[in-house]
């Protein structure tokens, strides 16, 4: 997807990138209307491929970190995206030519379309990791070792943080009590880099792939279709799951949505039941107990009924929906990948398995 | 005291630093040795009176932040001071010309001696409290409107932290929460100001003052004399309770040193009871439920035989010890100092009543 985002891209963007978001990264909805406003006020922001962003560029990822659950309940008021870049730009001493994706996931496929319509730079189609995940570190750049830093924060009082650390592990400490001490949300741009950089490290291509993703639920919507058996099939993904929500426990603790998720299966899948662990996003998914999906491979929530993507604060008591495992960016499953965000990252103890292979017979 | 700081001026200085410590501001013999060890390397600091520096100067206090109960046991390191300051300068955007104690207490009247040592800077003698407080907007230039940002943080990891905030409370809060990340201590440069603002805002003359007070209890102990007495009687101050420690309860929490201690009277005092409460510094102290002192008034712990200060993490049970009344700088006592630093601020349910009229008959 090259040329640029407007009004009417927007809400296939954001159902999509509510997938690729696997549960976390906001409220797309949020994000959506947060993007509407800022385009109608500004006009469309021009988004460029990876590929053409030349060498000696200053790319900037951008986002919203925070617990979800309290981003819903405190929306972002706009003037803290233009801070935080404009604090990373004094720091840096140079103008900043083009702003990305931290993630692609929920509202954080759309915080970087204001904060590109609100300083008229260049957005460009990709992001750092392919999906959402909950730690700042767990970035491809940061495989390439790229530094977060300097990494500006900001919030919607005017409260600005830099932070330069001895590594991208101790940004996301520091930066998640700052944003706890923020309420919990603040505007981030972070991970500065030049454009051969940013070729090399971004995932190119997801909002163009969250556009095609949050069309094709669309389109079965309309056509009474399976969307999820769609989603499964453009991504390469499969069907994990079918059931109702009998019980989520959730807290925020640490600046982070965390909690598990109890379904009973329906249709094919009576009588099993599915627990889902997510801290922001869906980390792990056990069916009676055997573990069919984990991180860095994506878990997603869509409503059984409409295909919607459903995020981890939304999921309630009686919902009917469907489980679908997608693979990640290829580079998340080597070593390196695995020991940033892989499961025995997030203490849980077992080996990745591809979402294909778990589910061959 | 203006000329130099060399090694033999130590001793005294530290001494004395940790009477206007009330309690706090770390353990002044661990300062003295890290002053010690960077004046062996580096030669004597010049130091300098606050009304010679001129209006153009570019003045910056400097401190650890943190808990004194961590700080003695994980002692800084050195170089986390020039990289506060170096931080700080470079989101100036011009060089810092003097360097000034954000506190006269214990350990921070000495770690700006270190960072004006390796920094080449002259030291101004003076300070931001006229004695130790525990938060950071807790300092003159605070009654004046003077900003703590841009303020910085560095860790003896090398981690940097730099902070522009609504208000200098924000900077607390957020410096605090980074303060222990970062381990529960922290190197920090802050309040940068003019020299018309520095000569304005600063307490003029505290390490002179401390040398004084230390100089006054070596010479008590070496005529056996009274140093407590000597002591109140160069403070204008009074002699509260003279006792035995009998329970410490003491807890880090939320980056502080709290606790209170229990003290059985002796002499004179026999058959009293006093409590101090203090979090970091003394702030109140209670003679039978009565308060006999509080807050911004200095509180300071003597050791009843040799007349040396005692720090609040330093104090055991069976410690024979004499408690004294110190006026604070007038300016504390105004409605805005009262409001920053007096009694209620700390939660405590009573007005401030200054030393001297507690004690009247």
């Amino acid at each position: 997807m090259t040329g640029r985002i407007e009004i009417a891209d927007l809400p296939d963007i954001a159902r999509g990138a509510a997938i690729l978001g696997t549960g976390g990264g906001g409220d797309p909805y949020l994000g959506r209307l947060l993007a509407e406003r800022v385009l109608r006020e500004r006009g469309p922001v021009p988004l460029v491929a990876p590929a053409s962003v030349p060498d000696d560029a200053v790319v900037v990822l951008t986002g919203i970190m925070g617990a979800p659950t309290v981003i819903v309940e405190k929306p972002p008021a706009g003037p803290e995206f233009r801070n935080a870049l404009e604090s990373l730009q004094a720091v840096l001493g140079r103008p900043v030519t083009h702003v990305a994706c931290l993630e692609a996931g929920g509202l954080n496929s759309m915080t970087p379309i204001v904060t590109a319509a609100e300083t008229g730079l260049p957005l460009i189609d990709g992001d750092g990791m392919g999906r959402a995940f909950p730690e700042l570190q767990m970035v491809l750049p940061t495989l390439d070792g790229i530094s977060t830093g300097p990494m500006a924060m900001s919030d919607e009082k005017g409260n600005a943080v830099v932070l330069r650390t001895v590594d991208n592990g101790w940004s996301e400490r520091l930066a998640r009590s700052a944003t706890t001490d923020m309420g919990c949300s603040a505007s981030i741009a972070l991970y500065p880099m030049n454009g051969a950089q940013a070729r090399a490290a971004l995932v190119p291509g997801t909002l163009g792939l969250a556009r095609r993703l949050g069309e094709v639920v669309r389109r079965c919507r309309e056509r009474h279709s399976d969307a999820a058996v769609a989603i499964a099939a453009e991504m390469g993904g499969v069907v994990l799951f079918t059931g109702k929500v009998t019980d989520v426990e959730r807290r925020t603790e640490g600046g982070f949505a965390r909690g598990e998720a109890t379904l009973l299966g329906l249709g094919a899948d009576d009588g099993a039941r599915l627990t889902l662990s997510f801290q922001n996003e869906h980390l792990l998914a056990r069916r009676d107990g055997r573990v069919i999906a984990s991180v860095p491979d994506l878990i997603c929530v869509l409503d059984a009924d409409t295909g919607e993507p459903v995020t981890t604060e939304a999921m309630r008591y009686g919902f009917r929906v469907v489980i679908l495992g997608l693979p990640c960016h290829p580079r998340w499953r080597s070593a390196a990948g695995l020991a940033l965000v892989g499961p025995r990252y997030f203490g849980y103890d077992h080996d990745f398995v591809p979402v294909e292979g778990l589910l061959a017979p």
